[in-house]
């Protein structure tokens, strides 16, 4: 058998520098959205595939769904977003859970997708879902953990923008102005989000292709140019319909995150979920012009189990368009090195033992969790350096004969090359420390 | 379509109070194993079917695996183990990465099988491997990050132990004192793996079915008798062979964890992997009498890529039969509320806006990423009090009319019902973790 060594197509091995990069990004994660108050959840990796279906309809699930039938005969798929098992999940328990209920978790996800940049078959994403919280307070916070996440990679508004629209604005215009029929609707849901990606000529001739009247052109190219919150304003007060995202630009700029928002009437996000305002979050870099995350309110998740109905707003992150953006603004610090505290080895196989019981007694040390990594073999010194410089550790201990002899132990610092010589039974936290603070 | 709230057979939904416990335990997992050096990886979800036949043969595939075919027309399945994953990455990079190479990774992992006590179909497992490191030394600090684990829960040797073999040995008794075929020596490594779970009369049958001669039965039964370290010395010096657990044994003393070591005969684990130590943790408490984990030291995991040799040392745990561990032995923390450092609300809703200010700028705090549960509704002061500690918050902040009139901050600790009052300008770290630290 000739058995491959790479990772199954669209998926990655994760070598210790990219799974500490992954790492960084889900601590990131787990603390924005716990800064927030927002709880951890996970969930089966598969789920039957009538949950899918149930939400998402038949499209998905034929396309791009990794389905098959358990040896219980099951029809089940390996999760291709959360959203799903969340319902499953809130439907349980929302009855008797005090509002507004606030999750998030990290899943690995699979989608059968053609492998691409910034999509992968299988991927995680940040979720995070705030229900029954009072009208515009759930999209303010979800928003607010998303700039507080990016914040904290020492990105900012010249970095990113979050783009924004209400469905209730596509709904009155495609409704009333328009007088759509639900299918026109649905037909010009789509053209608008494909609206961006294509010429004028061939908006145009999507336009043509459907029923909307020629006499309707105008309105609808008059809504897709709007630019700005004051435009959209402008226009929505001409045709006597109350701007619904006027309280929540107002609270926005009440905690000055204003800078980050930015209407977009392109944005629409899916078809049947959403129900209010919906938004994408948008690299600012020319060269990477794409969406890091997107998300919305939604009205009836709960629907599929007879539930009663519960708002909820919502976003997803992917590792893989994180990792992207940030590469992108240089703002991804260096995990090439494991950099632990401290490189311990010995110059004769007779220092070994000692050398041992040094290493276990700094791991011991009450709540420090010092990271140590023990060569277990006898290396010359200039051997020992190198190796301790290559793994990017910040202090060395080399034990010889004499160290074994008198029970001591030559602690030194390879960041400041400060040295300290202490008795065993003297090896403590503090000064270990000293050495590995910087 | 009717819908079931339930999760998939034999996986389970993670409500917050369930996640906080398994993220409890990942992060004592991920000190354990980083305090060793032992550096994070991550492999895909699916892998080859091919990958898994050529490291455990048909049996497990056929029997317990997760495989279908994908729309490209692969044969995948869903990572039962990750042992494959980890031999076909360490097989891309082992000759050019120094050794010893210490690697460590924490996934959910999938089998079908019949869902019981400590068995599920999904569950994660803590893997730790170390690669070319010198004889014994691997299998020492294997064993040493076992016991550091669950020391971290505040176990010790009265409520485990590790149950040791070697199989060396068991290939001496069998091929050298015992003559036996190949053929005939698998049969007698099953047997052995079953006699504690079978009677006397039963361990016997299974003998007399082999073709074992009966007058090899007594230096068997004189093999499987054998309780510890000095009486396996004894009967291998009694055969003239030199006892291959000496050396482990010696340094485990040197560093007084031999406490934790019990000679167990009956421990083999598998029949083509494991090629010298070999070990099962086992709970010492007779109601929860089973293993926590298992593993040993391998010399081939390589061979099916056609590399050159590389001896390994690893050991598997998963998180079911370390809950039901801790869980026997009462070292369970208490996860059911959340315990946010900051429970936040108002009095009105004039008062929201200069709350959601407070919120901000607490979350603010530079390097502290204190957790504020903002409560979007106005309350009254006993019903924000109820609701604060029902979440097992530290300290409340209720925001009133005469807070926001002379932008002031009352600041009362739920633990010690110290109280302090601030000007938001002077809301800083210090008062704050002063009254939420104890």
């Amino acid at each position: 058998m000739n058995l491959t060594k790479n990772p199954y197509k669209g998926s990655r091995d994760f070598f210790p520098k990219d799974k500490r990069v992954l790492n960084y990004l889900f601590d990131k994660m787990k603390i924005a959205a716990e800064k927030f108050g927002y709880e951890p959840y996970d969930g089966p990796l598969l789920e039957e595939v009538d949950l899918y279906k149930a939400k998402s309809g038949e499209e998905l699930i034929n396309d791009q769904i990794y389905d098959f039938v358990d040896r219980g005969k099951r029809h089940v798929a390996i999760r291709p977003e959360m959203t799903p098992t969340l319902a499953r999940m809130v439907a349980q328990i929302h009855q008797e859970t005090p509002k507004p209920i606030r999750y998030y978790a990290i899943p690995n996800l699979m989608r059968y997708e053609q492998p691409q940049k910034g999509r992968l078959r299988e991927h995680w994403q940040f979720n995070c879902d705030i229900f029954g919280a009072p009208d515009n307070f759930g999209e303010l916070e979800i928003i607010q953990i998303i700039i507080s996440l990016l914040q904290s990679f020492n990105a900012n508004h010249t970095h990113f923008e979050v783009l924004i629209n209400n469905r209730k604005i596509v709904d009155f215009v495609f409704k009333n102005l328009l007088s759509c029929s639900d299918e026109l609707s649905y037909k010009l849901y789509k053209i608008v989000d494909k609206s961006k990606k294509v010429s004028k000529e061939a908006l145009q001739e999507m336009l043509n292709k459907t029923d909307l009247p020629a006499s309707k052109f105008e309105t609808f190219y008059e809504y897709l140019n709007l630019k700005n919150f004051n435009e959209v304003e402008t226009f929505l007060a001409k045709n006597g319909f109350e701007n619904p995202l006027k309280p929540f630009i107002e609270k926005m700029t009440h905690l000055k995150l204003n800078d980050y928002l930015t209407y977009d009437p392109t944005i629409v996000r899916g078809l049947d979920y959403y129900t209010g305002v919906v938004f994408e979050v948008f690299d600012k870099n020319p060269e990477n012009r794409r969406a890091i995350c997107g998300g919305g309110a939604y009205a009836n998740l709960l629907q599929i189990f007879n539930e009663p109905a519960l708002t909820g707003v919502g976003f997803g992150l992917g590792d893989v368009t994180l990792t992207d953006f940030l590469k992108t603004h240089k703002l991804l610090p260096d995990f090439s090195k494991q950099n632990p505290d401290i490189f311990i080895t010995y110059l004769s196989e007779s220092c070994s033992d000692f050398a041992m019981e040094v290493s276990q007694k700094i791991r011991e040390f009450e709540g420090q969790n010092l990271q140590v990594v023990f060569h277990p073999l006898p290396v010359k010194p200039n051997k020992a350096f190198t190796l301790a410089e290559n793994r990017g550790a910040k202090l060395i201990i080399i034990i010889g004969e004499s160290e074994v002899a008198a029970r001591r132990v030559s602690l030194k610092s390879l960041i400041t090359k400060e040295k300290i010589d202490l008795e065993f039974n003297a090896l403590e936290t503090a000064p270990i420390l000293k050495l590995i603070m910087l």
